[in-house]
């Protein structure tokens, strides 16, 4: 028998704390009953909660704190308040201490961005973090990243997010060998962007790697599923994200403003109903929940501030899914293969440049 | 009476050529009886178009070239077969000479920027040029820019994007002071990103702009109608646009699917048809067609290449509103007004520093 998942959960991130972790966590529970949970916050309030869940219950232990990051702290003062003592800070040094296989928090990104970078350090041959996230896709779900991590970036560091992306994808899309795109834009011989065609070559002068590279995409392509991995620096990804997420809310709401103006429309509606949940379910944010912190000696995963039970048990499927699978492995496999061909071959440095 | 608006159509530029421009004029004429066009390319073929629209024909006037620039073509290569002779250029070149107020091209738009900026210069006190175009939101129609001419740019870049959008945006909505919004993602304490930071700076120094700076905006709040004009530095901007354009057409193809999977839904579309209608009424991406190019000696307008006649209309609509409401006149003004202001006032560099 496999070792038990232990994952560390930041009971009092997010808007509503205890009253949606630990209802989360019971839902996950439910679906990988070889999960274990170390719950750090406000013991008082996790326990009540418990008591709901005594499945859950049993396979948890509380770890008391008083001190909670907000919602609204910045990166230095979250680091300065909450260093040590807070719930955010004590799940991801549960990673470190190796006590947890990966924590999950769904407290404000970027001071989980800061503690966990603090906290955990980057991986070798990895300069600046990222955030990855799947994207419901007309062809299933893709990998993108990096979702706002880290601004900017040298060929060098968008080839470590497509190493990073792609064990991202083979993990949770069970692949052999995703397919990964670049994210650019259609325009040709334009200046700038220099970086994002140099990445493209390191990617094509890699020795077999464990991901297929196709070349750039644009920014519809994201949603057409035009690879399994989408790369992007942080600002370009989190402002397609945003731009995405943004369009999905604003269309679903000019549809319902449209189903409620006439009469026959509602009675179209009553019809359609099931049909309409179909789409709801299939573009419902909460199952894309699970922001994955990569880069990091450790996982870290962000979910939503604003979610429900559901959509943090979601969080906690995929923060499961990256333990049971090994992504740290996979991508230190990657990495130190590509360290070790830089070190033992130089010509590799000129055969790329 | 006013003068005459005198637009030079591409007439071979877009898949379709003359068989969309020219009943797209005609459509534009209806709307704007005191346009005049100049019609450039084949003039078989175009006369063959304008035999179906008299009225047209009355005003246009038809200069035959066998050259046109192919949608493949790269800008580089356009610009080498097509200087002087392709119908592109000819419009382009009828601004630079007076003989037009505005051109309008299906064309491609790495060719058509190429020879918009080698014949029509940059303005002074703008280094690179930009694209913008209109953007639907749940409040109405903002400015969005740069889609894609220039990648990267500095805070001084920005704030020039700021004045020629907000310029545009109050000629096309009939604002007094356009309210302009910096895209920007929302981490905060990040590294990079310096030069938005920089550019707000620029912006609240400005003595009584023709706008309203409102800060920074997020990915989300361009379809949210956050502000009336968004400005980014190209390359994030044409990845928020195509982002959001593949994220409608994935929603609707995925509620198309679901409408028409059971009876049930089948009988509901039938009764909710008018609110489809509605729907994609409002989201229709011909009524956002018109892509505008910005920071030149003369307005240029870009127009979908797959479009239809009705979409090349819309086109030409931005390209008459353009010179109706004097779009080059207020750019420069306020130009002019921050170059004698920095001249004049040595103390406003430091103010802003």
């Amino acid at each position: 028998m496999p070792q038990k998942v232990r994952i560390a959960l930041d009971a009092m991130g997010g808007d509503f704390g205890p009253s949606v972790v630990i209802p989360g966590a019971a839902i996950a529970l439910g679906r990988h009953p070889d999960a274990e949970f170390l719950l750090f916050g406000d013991s008082a309030l996790i326990d009540k909660e418990l008591a709901a869940h005594p499945a859950l219950k049993k396979v948890s232990r509380v770890v008391h704190t008083d001190v909670a990051v907000s919602m609204h702290d910045k990166p230095s003062q979250a680091l300065r308040r909450g260093r040590k003592v807070s719930s955010m800070w004590l799940a991801i040094e549960a990673v470190k201490k190796g006590e947890a296989d990966v924590a999950v928090s769904a407290g404000n990104t970027g001071a989980l961005m800061a503690m966990a970078r603090f906290c955990l350090r980057t991986l070798p041959g990895i300069d600046r973090p990222a955030i990855a996230a799947t994207w419901p896709t007309v062809r299933g779900d893709s990998v993108v990243l990096d979702l706002g991590a880290t601004i900017g970036g040298d060929a060098a560091h968008l080839k470590a997010l497509a190493v990073m992306g792609a064990a991202m994808a083979s993990v949770l899309f069970d692949l052999e060998r995703p397919t990964v795109g670049l994210l650019n834009i259609g325009v040709e011989e334009i200046k700038g962007g220099e970086e994002i065609r140099e990445a493209a070559e390191l990617l094509r002068a890699m020795q077999s790697p464990p991901f297929e590279f196709i070349g750039f995409v644009e920014g519809d392509g994201i949603g057409s599923g035009a690879a399994d991995v989408i790369v992007s620096e942080g600002f370009s990804g989190n402002i397609a994200l945003k731009a995405a997420e943004g369009t999905a809310r604003q269309i679903i709401q000019l549809l319902r403003d449209a189903m409620s103006r006439t009469w026959s429309a509602k009675i179209g509606y009553l019809f359609a109903r099931g049909a309409f949940r179909a789409l709801r379910d299939k573009i419902d944010p909460n199952k894309s929940n699970g922001g994955v912190f990569l880069g990091l000696n450790g996982i870290v995963v962000k979910s939503h501030g604003g979610t429900n039970a559901d959509g943090f048990a979601y969080a906690v499927d995929v923060s499961y899914d990256m333990v049971r699978y090994d992504l740290l492995t996979k991508i230190n496999q990657t990495l130190n293969r590509e360290t070790g061909a830089l070190v033992s071959t130089p010509s590799a440095q000129e055969a790329v440049s």
